[in-house]
């Protein structure tokens, strides 16, 4: 194993730290918005992809919660919907992700690949201190599709310049899991939140409760 | 308009009519079941074609069913999986369907176009006495990918050997009307459930609350 490659939301970042602040604006709502709105955001992805129809994942985000909004038929005003997507670049870490990273062997590349883009990723890599941690944040922003298009992993192969074949892929979400191993990655399904396995007819090589467990698979 | 084309499961037939088969089997639970199954078998229709991995809808419909009893963590017997399974062989039309269908001007050709393989919508036709109401079942097991993808709506010109603009889709699922739109149907979204539209960049050019309103449609 030459490279660990991490997905971001719900792997690296609770998308769910949004919930707060817009319970906070829509008082009493916030759980029902933040999962309605990761839901629609993640539907939204593969239905553009699907489509052929790419717009980036700031757009995604952005009509998703207005969609989210609109169908608990809570009325809002534009800064209510840009104080939340705002907040997409202040998520916070999982509280074990950074010394879960720095325990990894030195010789491991560690890089994030994710449908965020560049802008949005750089943003919540920063505010968690992680910077200097990973060696690259690829986005397929530069590949105009979204996960699990096969094309997706290629393109963490191609910038790392890394056979598949020694690339260790971690994500807590099962689609995402399910892509990169029928791409072909090593791959560590981080089950977060105890879920029953997606049956996408491909599984993960390995299954843990959170990233503390990373340094000790055997590969 | 020299053709109208039927999304099947949502539009025609009711996917919730297996509710009461499941609140039989996983007693007061078939609610659950029954909205997490849909749910989970659009999400694998549309991972596995973005992955490009087709596996027809039947193995989709078993495999989304038994991941929402595992996630729901229902014990089950492999004789209540194939009990609801065949339960789709015999949905329920809406109860306006047929004559809905039978009062379009009879020189429209009807037909449908779905994500089902033509052994499960050839049984549902039959159940509900539409055989002879439509022209012609089209579905995407003969080009071995699912909706929102372009080429599923071309099947649809390809065999009905009529152009994009001649044909009127009709389609409760949001994404669905999303992807017909997009490619160039003009589309009504049977709006039943009276939910949010969804935002995908393309929206429909009719909304109606069931079928009746379909002869009075302008276009």
């Amino acid at each position: 194993m030459k490279a660990v490659v991490f997905d971001a939301y719900g792997t690296l970042f609770d998308v769910y730290s949004v919930t707060a602040l817009a319970d906070q604006l829509f008082r009493g709502r916030g759980n029902e918005i933040s999962q309605m709105w990761r839901q629609k955001q993640l539907e939204y992805s593969w239905l553009h992809a699907l489509m052929n129809r790419y717009v980036h994942f700031e757009t995604i985000n952005h009509h998703s919660l207005t969609h989210t909004l609109n169908q608990l038929q809570l009325a809002y005003e534009p800064e209510q919907i840009a104080s939340l997507l705002d907040a997409y670049h202040t998520l916070n870490a999982y509280p074990e992700v950074k010394n879960a990273l720095q325990s990894l062997p030195p010789h491991y590349r560690l890089a994030i690949l994710s449908n965020g883009t560049h802008r949005m990723l750089k943003a919540v890599v920063d505010h968690n201190g992680l910077t200097d941690v990973l060696e690259a944040i690829l986005s397929v922003d530069d590949l105009q599709t979204y996960k699990p298009n096969p094309l997706v992993y290629q393109h963490a192969v191609n910038l790392l310049h890394t056979p598949k074949e020694e690339i260790l892929f971690v994500s807590s979400n099962g689609w995402d899991v399910a892509g990169a191993k029928a791409f072909g990655f090593e791959v560590a399904w981080v089950n977060r939140l105890g879920k029953a396995r997606d049956e996408l007819g491909v599984y993960p090589d390995h299954i843990v409760p959170d990233l503390r467990a990373l340094p000790s698979l055997q590969s």
